[in-house]
């Protein structure tokens, strides 16, 4: 398992990069301190945020650790983002009412990525690690100077062909079972949603960069069936949120331990991107609402943003984004240490 | 890996009992004489012809070999056929006039089930496995009676307690990557998608009776991620399509061959029932048609038969219901016996 090593850790074992709170500085420096790959899902943050994270990292753990950041896509003029936030705005509003929340003008729709980024370099993060899409040439070449490690998501083979030839030192080949947003960013007009059985040894076959598997992995079985499939690594998402150092949200935690296997659905309903949490009435009300109606990421992303905050506050999880991965049954409330214990049983022998 | 023998087999490896013509009896007694389960998709034979077969493959092996039949759910008057079937011939009277097909009254929708199931018994089937549902307690205790083995489909953990509950001595895991029609049976508003990396883990935990993983297994390395997540056996149907012994129609093996991970999809426009299949121009007509629109299985199913059957003979792909998994890229044209080595390679030792 050399390969493992792209990563400088003892398990190649990585704590996804959940962007939205739960990645605490406490979960990240955990995974990392008992060798696996913790990640600071920094996403959201804005700059200042993501350089403090990384910084109480620091302080915590000597080991490597990664940050994740979103490639951007798409951008959007000042008058979209007034059109689309609109129609967004009219089209939760039932919602909003729910908790008198009053139409509100959306202004700024996400972080600069590159001031993110400018952080990164400067922090001299060990691992980055991405997803939406891929970096340019100029930002490959800047992390290599760097001495930074690289991880791409992909969710087709020809998306994980694509970053291997940018450069990129490994990929995560994001299987339908993942919880939270879909890394899929060749434009198709089929959303691919393919399961990790069949995903991992078919990108496997494909490229020579190492494969680290995600999607459904919750115990050392997930861990050892990844493996057979001729991954190098996995990613676990859900099995870290309801740990005690993740910072999820208690009623995020406290849903994904009463949850099952069927309860989950991928939706564009929270930020105009597809991705998979526990169906509630929001995801609910937007199964048959056309695509084209709900505005596109990141603009539904910063519509929601208030309903999201107002729904935890009030302890309502019917209007929260509550990513789940499909191995929900699976979900126990361990600490990082017992969780790790489990996983790494399954690693193979170096 | 004792309970591989429930089955009385060499290696626990089944070839998926697909209905609709690919499962001669010379594939099925490949599968069998190599060591495997051999198994005749019976769903759409008639009894006559479900007894040919069974004698037919009888001659050709002295080993176990398995009936797959469907478990019959909605029953529907002359006048609802009538009414559901004008419908589905108009909705696809389009691809229709491509082959001069004329509207035409259906009356028959499926085969009797509790004829096809008097075979099975009579012929002391060794193995009789099923989808779509489970038997009524009565033919369950026939089936015990005539000392045949049981092996059920489930979707999700609450579908495999079921089968578990009536007695059934095996239980199939479909996780969402494989081909062909969902077993699922437990009506919900929402179809369940669990890929098989996260449903198996969670239907061993809850039933006693072996698991037998099905979803996304193509070669060797899909066996042993199996067995590794908990289960004691295979199922493979899009692996065994493209083999020599296979009778499928050619074009649907030449798709088979052409087509990637990402080319399949879900959908009820061939049968009225979920199966995923390749994407063609018939599924992509369909794909923004409101499901209550498409008559219900099983009579979309004859709506679409003569359909099918113009296409195929004309050669054109594009309305023929190409049912296949989600690990395509690995389907390659072996013989049962080279692609049996390849997967018997990953059994653990017993």
């Amino acid at each position: 398992m050399e390969e493992a090593n792209v990563f400088n850790v003892k398990y190649p074992i990585i704590q996804a990069g959940m962007a939205g709170g739960a990645t605490s500085p406490q979960l990240v420096a955990a995974v990392s301190n008992y060798g696996g790959l913790g990640t600071i899902g920094g996403g959201y943050m804005s700059p200042e945020n993501l350089r403090k994270a990384i910084q109480k990292v620091k302080t915590l753990t000597d080991q490597p650790f990664a940050v994740n950041l979103f490639i951007p896509e798409q951008s959007f003029t000042a008058e979209e983002v007034a059109v689309h936030s609109k129609r967004g705005m009219e089209l939760t509003q039932p919602f909003r009412n729910r908790f008198g929340l009053m139409t509100k003008k959306v202004e700024k729709v996400q972080e600069s990525f590159e001031q993110q980024f400018e952080v990164v370099l400067e922090e001299q993060v060990p691992v980055f690690s991405f997803t939406f899409g891929v970096p340019t040439d100029n930002q490959v070449a800047a992390l290599k100077a760097a001495g930074i490690v690289t991880c791409g998501t992909a969710t087709t083979v020809e998306e994980a062909k694509q970053i291997e030839q940018v450069g990129i030192d490994a990929v995560v080949a994001q299987g339908s079972e993942a919880g939270g947003h879909r890394g899929s960013f060749i434009q198709s007009e089929y959303l691919p949603l393919i399961g990790t059985m069949a995903l991992v040894p078919q990108i496997v076959d494909h490229v020579t960069i190492p494969v680290i598997a995600a999607g459904g992995i919750m115990d050392e079985r997930g861990v050892a069936a990844s493996f057979a499939l001729g991954a190098t690594g996995v990613q676990l998402g859900t099995a870290f949120l309801t740990t005690i150092e993740s910072a999820a949200h208690p009623l995020h935690k406290e849903q994904l331990l009463q949850h099952n296997e069927a309860d989950t659905d991928v939706t564009y309903a929270f930020s105009g991107k597809a991705a998979r949490g526990i169906r509630n009435a929001f995801i609910e009300a937007h199964t048959s609402t056309r695509l084209e109606e709900i505005p596109p990421y990141p603009i539904q992303n910063a519509v929601t943003q208030d309903l999201r905050k107002a729904s935890s506050e009030e302890g309502d999880w019917n209007t929260m984004s509550l990513w789940a991965g499909q191995g929900l049954r699976l979900a126990e409330q361990l600490s990082v240490e017992q969780l790790m214990q489990r996983l790494t049983k399954a690693i193979p022998h170096q």
